[in-house]
Formats: structure tokens, sequence, C-alpha cells
């Protein structure tokens, strides 16, 4: 039960927006096992003036497309297996078009008793 | 001094997602002892394609009015007290007119030193 | 590799919503050691009905100005150095007009392995 939050600068278009959201998810299917189904993004799209981005911390190149994911998950997975989300992630992203460098993510990691998908469950208790 | 951020889509009547809102305060009132005057809640109206939610996972049957519920809190509480958190906020959601299997709930825990209520002072030195 | 998310009053007029976001990076810059150029800031404008924001809590005077600081960033920094930090982000803040008691701060750390810059890269590999 991970969340996704993606925010996006306005001008673009929604196409590539879902391209991004589905790279995100395919990285967490694909290197963290989170099932296929257990998908959750919400998108913001910003006005310029919304979002203050360096264009070149630490040593990048942004266009007017960069873009911040972020990822609240239950923790567990150790800086290996995140360095290949991260990787995942951004070359999924450049086959749709985004530069690599433009994908910024942070990782926010909490406890399985802290999510309920719904009905009131807590997801400690899901099997 | 939690604060809390509801995802709502945009087609919700405001009435609707200010009770679902004063469910959440109700709930940390009422099971986590928070002062009914702490509250400080933030709402976001998204577009359907702002808001990418899956209709079953893992074993549920949510609607079009499916809304996220973030809470950022001090931590403290056990795995018990959260899940009669989320019950209590979806019993009172219910109450208001939603299905309970839409309501989603992630909490993110921090310090109480983590927190200024205002006026540049830390809450940890707030008595 | 901090990020900042501002939620504001949508009256807000746009030059001071910018002072809000200079006093935040100076405070990160002055008190936390971050790169001036390490500044990644998103706003978000909401109506009044967005915001259910408590005007005394717990023993202040808020205005319709009151606006949130969110900031997620590497962990390790002790309680007095946060201290420091509201304590700047609010004079700072004063300095361009606003009411100390209007700005409210809560943090949520994470590990250095938690955040990408771009390109894939893992910050924990960034020398």
């Amino acid at each position: 039960m991970p969340i996704t939050k993606i925010s996006v600068p306005n001008h673009l278009p929604t196409d590539k927006v879902r391209a991004l959201a589905d790279a995100v998810q395919d990285a967490l299917v694909t290197i963290c096992d989170i099932p296929p189904k257990d998908r959750f993004q919400f998108i913001s799209r910003l006005a310029p003036d919304a979002m203050i981005i360096d264009p070149t911390f630490p040593d990048l190149s942004r266009t007017a497309d960069a873009s911040m994911v972020e990822i609240i998950m239950i923790g567990g997975r150790d800086a290996e297996q995140k360095s290949r989300l991260y990787q995942h992630i951004v070359s999924r992203s450049e086959a749709a078009g985004f530069v690599g460098d433009d994908i910024m993510i942070a990782l926010i990691e909490n406890e399985r008793e802290d999510w309920s998908a719904g009905r009131g469950q807590s997801y400690a208790n899901v099997s």
C-alpha cells in the first residue's frame, strides 16, 4: 500500500503525466514486489511560480518539465533496492519522453500498521 | 499538533468533504486525545485524471468518491490504537454518507520537536 | 536535498508567497547548512474552505494569512537546531510582512538513500 504523489508543471500534456505515473507504478511492481493492483497515485499540476526548482543542483541539467515524485511506503527496502527503484523509474520515464535529469524522487517510510486501504481495517490485519 | 491532508475527487459536494474532515478530527480527539482545537486540515480537490486509484485492492469495492486521508502526527500510538483510529474515522464518515471502502488512510509519524505551531516556537518547548 | 511544501491561502499576493519560500530556504541554508542551490519548493494555493486552521491553538492569534510549511529533509538535526530553524523562518517571514503566529511548520525526516535528485542516481551515491 504505497501512495505516490507526483507534482508536475501544468504545461505537461496529460498523456506524459500519465506515463510518469505508469513508470513509477511499474518500478514499484518490478523492483519492490508491490502488487500491480496496489496502485494509489495523486497528481498535482502546478503553475510555474508554484514550483521553485533549482535547474542544476547538484550537477544536473533540468528542463521546464522537471517533476517531483514522492512515494510513501512501508519500510524495509535497503539502499541498493531503493537505488534500483530510482533507476527503473527514470528508465521508464525516459522511454516516455522525459529527460532523466527531470525526475526527482523522495521516499518516506512508515509501517504496515500505518495504513488502512478502506473499511477502517488496519493494513496490519490484512493478510 | 497533527496535520491532516485530504485528497478528494472534485465532484464531491463541499459539505461532504467537510464531513470527512470533521470525521478525521473527531477520531483524533476521541481515540488519540488530540485537543479539539488542535485542528489543522488541508484539502486537495483533484480532477478524475489526477487520482489513479485501484477500485478493488486488496479486496474492497471503491466508488468514484474514494478519498485519501494522510495524517502527520507525533509518534507514540501503538497498532491497536491506530486501528481504532481508522475504525472511528470510517464509522463517522459512513454516518456522513461515505461508503467505508472509499476511505483510505496513511499515517506518518514524527517527533514533538518537529513541529512549530507558530511564532517560531518549537512545539517541544510548549507546555 | 530537502523539499519544502508550502500551503497558503489563495488570497496571498504572489510576492508574499515567494517571500515565505525565500524565508524557508534562507533558514535551511543558514541554520542547516543546506547548499543555497539545493532548492526544491512546491506551493499549494488553497481556497478558504480547503484550509481548516484553528485560529488560536495552542495559545496564538492567527490571521487569514496563516500558512503551513512542511519540510522533508535528511535526518540528523537535533531539537535545538530545529528550534533555531523555526525561529529563522519566522524572523525572515516577519521581515516580509507576515505575522509570526501565522507560520506553522512540520518536519519529516528520512535518509540520504531516500532521495534521487535526478537521472535515477541515489543521493547516497552523490559525493
